[in-house]
């Protein structure tokens, strides 16, 4: 195990220390929507695209999150979005080393028009698995949280997934009766089978009618985005939603997620289907991939594992979306 | 002006017993959650689609937000959703008179897997114009209401639209730089040039890069669903969402939703685009119409007032969407 040169006791200090950051660090956030609304408007900065807007809020949270990490865990490396993005590469840089990952503001389009789906995202990596994770969104007041040997939490009081004397299986024909989480994404240029498109016809495979579509229409039980990828895997922690695919974000933006994903028995794996999505293995996540694929917490049936039905579930995704291609610069 | 009819002293009675009679409701749907939660699952009983689910909490709730207003305004009309359907009759049947018009739990699909974005929705219309409405989601605690001559409020402490002082106008460029708030719907019939498809098109046309599409690319900010056409509205009156764009709900999840919006300083039209798009008469609301198009509050510019920047954006969207085809049963 990845965590196995840390203590319970270490883990727990970084846990606690985390958790108290994610607070502080969204109150910041939420410091500066009560300015916006009592005084008025501020002037955002644009960054590439009309979809990508960094605020200062963004800025100087990085800040305040990078120096309570360095000042408390000197020996840890940092890695934040505003790092990546003022150093103008985006390499995976992720090493064996302990390192923090962090999204001071997720959904930042949510956050530029107050719609509260926007929150920060701290996350803690050991040999490239993120173990340690903390969301909190501050306009709902929503702290989602886990550390090993702790189990993910919801407000430190509800255990997720929240259903769980027993956590349900899979449904028996997943895709159908799942909430299939998806984001439209920045890239959309529109390129005759490029991003956008292939993103579109795998959404409506998943939701058109059972047997549509050349047999791919999944009839999920809802389609939904919300414009953050943290949010989305919280809420598949939750057991909220029941699968979130997508492709084209980073590591800062999962990070959090993942950790908090995988502690409350989820899967994460990759968004591209395999040649033989049937049989072919089912890959461990990849941190730096920006792919992913990620299944909801599941209990067993009285045929299956929930490892079993998960599985299963991601085929039957694999079988109906198409290949993205989302490069690192340089890779 | 419709609420002639009401003095302020009736309006603000009616106001206070609809925000009461909203939490209490709301309540009665988290305390099933929380049995859920603490004591396992429970059935649930399915109606003409998987995408379609009535909890027996459903049915309770209704006969509670009856039974409480039977009482208290017996000379009032009252319809709700799962009075609808029962009778298997989706007529259009509002009248000149007072009608309260409810859903007691909006947001179905997300309320069986407990994503928290479910609500009750309390609409009173006078004249085919819903003047007050309560929208209550409990899991986040947030109440919407509006009371003609009271304004539209978050938790009858915020005032909507959130930002205010002053309130921004559309986008110059709009539909770039709003959030478009779309939902699949439960229509997953793979019917070529059939609504799906055409909804397809439509989020497609605003979705991609600005000029693409035959010029029809709208670049909007960004693509949201969230499952609640209630809560869509509510949003959209906090400002949070620009523009949402929907067919094939009924009255009963609009209701509220439109009541809070309209006296926030939203505009409401039709989804579907006549002939003239740049010409036209924008069209007032017609609330059987199962066609919605929402424009957010919006305050004047420089050289327009707000009014006209909404009008602006209505026309823009439907030179972009498709025409949807959702006829009444009988109609």
């Amino acid at each position: 195990m990845p965590v196995s040169n840390f203590t319970q006791d270490e883990l727990d200090e970084i846990y606690a220390f985390a958790v108290d950051l994610g607070r502080k660090a969204g109150d910041m956030l939420m410091e500066r929507v009560e300015q916006r609304i009592s005084g008025g408007e501020q002037k955002f900065e644009e960054k590439d695209s009309s979809v990508d807007i960094v605020t200062q809020t963004d800025e100087d949270v990085e800040v305040f999150i990078r120096s309570a990490i360095q000042s408390k865990y000197p020996e840890h490396k940092f890695l934040g979005e505003e790092t990546y993005a003022k150093g103008q590469s985006r390499d995976y840089l992720i090493t064996e080393q302990p390192t923090w990952c962090i999204d001071p503001l997720d959904g930042t389009v949510n956050y530029t028009h107050i719609f509260p789906m926007f929150c920060v995202s701290i996350g803690f990596i050991v040999q490239h698995r993120p173990i340690i994770g903390v969301i909190y969104a501050p306009f709902q007041d929503q702290l989602f949280s886990a550390c090993p040997g702790r189990g993910a939490w919801l407000n430190e009081k509800r255990q997720l997934p929240l259903i769980r004397n027993p956590i349900p299986p899979m449904p028996a024909n997943a895709p159908s009766q799942c909430i299939f989480s998806c984001e439209w994404g920045k890239d959309r240029r529109d390129i005759p089978d490029g991003n956008m498109h292939r993103k579109i016809e795998s959404f409506m495979n998943m939701a058109a009618e059972l047997g549509s579509r050349d047999g791919k229409g999944g009839m999920v039980h809802g389609m939904r985005s919300l414009g953050s990828a943290t949010l989305d895997l919280a809420y598949t922690a939750m057991g909220s939603f029941d699968i979130w695919w997508e492709g084209g974000c980073w590591e800062w933006d999962v990070a959090a997620g993942i950790a908090i994903l995988l502690e409350a028995g989820g899967l994460v794996t990759t968004a591209n289907p395999p040649e033989n999505p049937d049989t072919a293995p089912i890959q461990d996540l990849s941190l730096g991939s920006r792919l992913y694929l990620a299944v909801r917490p599941a209990g067993p049936s009285e045929t299956e594992t929930g490892r079993e039905s998960q599985e299963r579930t991601v085929r039957e995704v694999w079988r109906r979306v198409r290949h993205l291609s989302y490069n690192r610069p340089g890779a």
